[in-house]
């Protein structure tokens, strides 16, 4: 378990003839070396078998190649896959992440906060935040947010208001009766309510029948499962012999909703058309594959990335000019029609 | 965008009247001073609006409250769902997480820990390493891997051989003509294929007749829909109108058969019985509740970190005491009996 011995700059000046200073300026400003001198230090070092100690080098140059991610959970694949795609822009940016997972309150979120500043994060993602886009601007580094409420800070969604308007539409093409839409009682300054004003708004567009029901299903399987049944039953007793397209406002719920139906009938009747949201792998491996709205959560997570290391490269520059006002980037979704739509 | 001004050790003194040696201390050695001069300290630092600088604090004392995870994927659930618990232990060690994503071949995975050497990590924590437990021994800190073969370093992993045992008797106890165990083929010395031979053994104990079934599913759905749907026509060839008792080596994978079987019966008939293993939420949230052998992954992560934390507090030591053969903790696994064996 003993470490070797770390190479010093004395014994690089000695074994390049370099001073010191040079050996310190290859580490801290290489430009500042001609490429010439730069390959005779590397070969040194490499000879010497240097080994490279980045914590010594933040405290040089200041710049820790950190970016601080908080997100509230892994349970939604929704979130697992979103941090799965920003770890993996490490081969691009090669920027490196802590992890913090868990801001379930306002006051869990500003601890791990403070402990990713005093750690010299360059710049910060933060999912799902609960404390306000205002007081997250007002913290000292660039940042970029994902879902929720973001005017004061920048931000990369997906274009949920097209989602609800392309999820109507198809349901509408199969000359459903009534529309459904079901969803959670949400802020009408998140960007997921773009869903319901987007549905809302082709049904009334295209004067078509349509009814929002929105319910608190809690976060596990038992609550949610109670409150789709009871809202089937509400479906059936008022909407029997009628065409029924409905949209769920996520994979997971759509999944529940469409696995009562089969158990009650062994099959989807030809009366309920169905699609959900995310493209989540549930809608896949469903027992009839589910129509979605599909986020491109691979490209929302590099859009989020590159909008931030943007705004850390300015960071670096001996006048930075903040942005003046957030940058609010928008991911159009993909629609998905799978055997719930198309029978 | 600017920062405030940082507090230096300096004005500490002045303000304290202490020395700054004696301020240093209070960083590095804090037990070296009087709870009431340390008490005098904390207060001087609230008061100038001290900022905690760890990058610096690392510098002093060596220890950067860093440990390295690599992971190969948050696809699974089961790899998801285990990160999600080792962050977790942020609130019980206070030790932070530099994340990797993507171990999928020895060159990746060999980058990524010298990366995480470069960062000063106090310890790592692998999840289904490729390179050797040979290597992973040779780096200079503390390890501990979750799954895979753990030879020459620590780890933590489930009973799977008790599990495989569990299930084969819950099959049994059913009464089932012949049992089946479905698996991918893999190393004799990786943890999981304690589940084939725990399995294995109930049935010779107890000569019951059974069939061990190994196939490539890939790593996709499709991939898996498609040998599944093989094994199904094999079994309905084989052992038309024999009690069918199948132990599939995970839930994911025992969902898609259950859902083939659904899809043609439209129920689960009387002669399957079905039990998978790790307690996903997809075993749950299935057309019927799954069966199945339940991992503890809160459990495994605690004492993952556990384990990892002693042998970090004994590197601090004056004279670290290194573990002389490694620790292989094992973590019992727990039988969820649902509808598709209790019928």
């Amino acid at each position: 378990m003993r470490e070797k011995k770390n190479v010093t700059f004395r014994e690089i000046a000695d074994y390049t003839h370099f001073s010191k200073t040079t050996i310190s300026r290859y580490f801290n400003n290489p430009d500042s070396l001609t490429l010439e001198n730069q390959q005779t230090i590397a070969d040194a070092l490499q000879k010497l078998g240097y080994k490279e100690n980045k914590v010594a080098q933040i405290l040089a140059n200041g710049k820790t190649e950190f970016i601080g991610i908080i997100i509230p959970d892994l349970y939604h694949h929704y979130y697992s896959e979103m941090l799965s795609q920003i770890l993996s822009t490490y081969e691009t940016f090669h920027y490196k992440f802590l992890v913090f997972i868990g801001n379930k309150t306002e006051e869990i979120e500003r601890k791990y906060i403070q402990e990713l500043l005093a750690y010299k994060i360059e710049g910060l993602i933060i999912l799902s935040h609960t404390i306000s886009s205002r007081e997250l601007a007002s913290l000292s580094i660039p940042i970029v947010t994902i879902e929720r409420e973001d005017k004061y800070v920048s931000s990369v969604n997906t274009d949920n208001y097209m989602g609800g308007y392309q999820a109507a539409a198809l349901l509408a093409r199969h000359h459903c009766d009534v529309l459904f839409h079901i969803n959670a009682p949400g802020s009408e300054d998140t960007p997921a309510y773009g869903r319901l004003l987007g549905f809302t708004d082709f049904c009334r567009e295209q004067q078509q029948e349509y009814q929002i029901f929105l319910r608190e299903f809690g976060h596990t399987y038992e609550t949610t499962l109670a409150q789709m049944q009871s809202l089937l039953e509400e479906l059936e007793t008022h909407y029997q012999n009628q065409k029924k397209g409905i949209f769920v406002s996520n994979d997971t719920h759509a999944n529940v909703l469409l696995n009562l139906i089969i158990r009650k009938y062994g099959t989807l009747p030809d009366d309920y058309f169905l699609i959900g949201f995310d493209n989540s792998p549930i809608s896949r491996e469903a027992i009839l594959p589910i129509s979605t709205v599909g986020q491109q959560i691979d490209k929302i997570a590099y859009e989020a990335v590159q909008l931030l290391v943007e705004q850390m490269n300015e960071q670096k520059k001996r006048k930075p000019v903040p942005l003046e006002t957030p940058v609010h980037k928008v991911i159009p979704p993909i629609l998905f029609r799978r055997e719930t739509t198309e029978k």
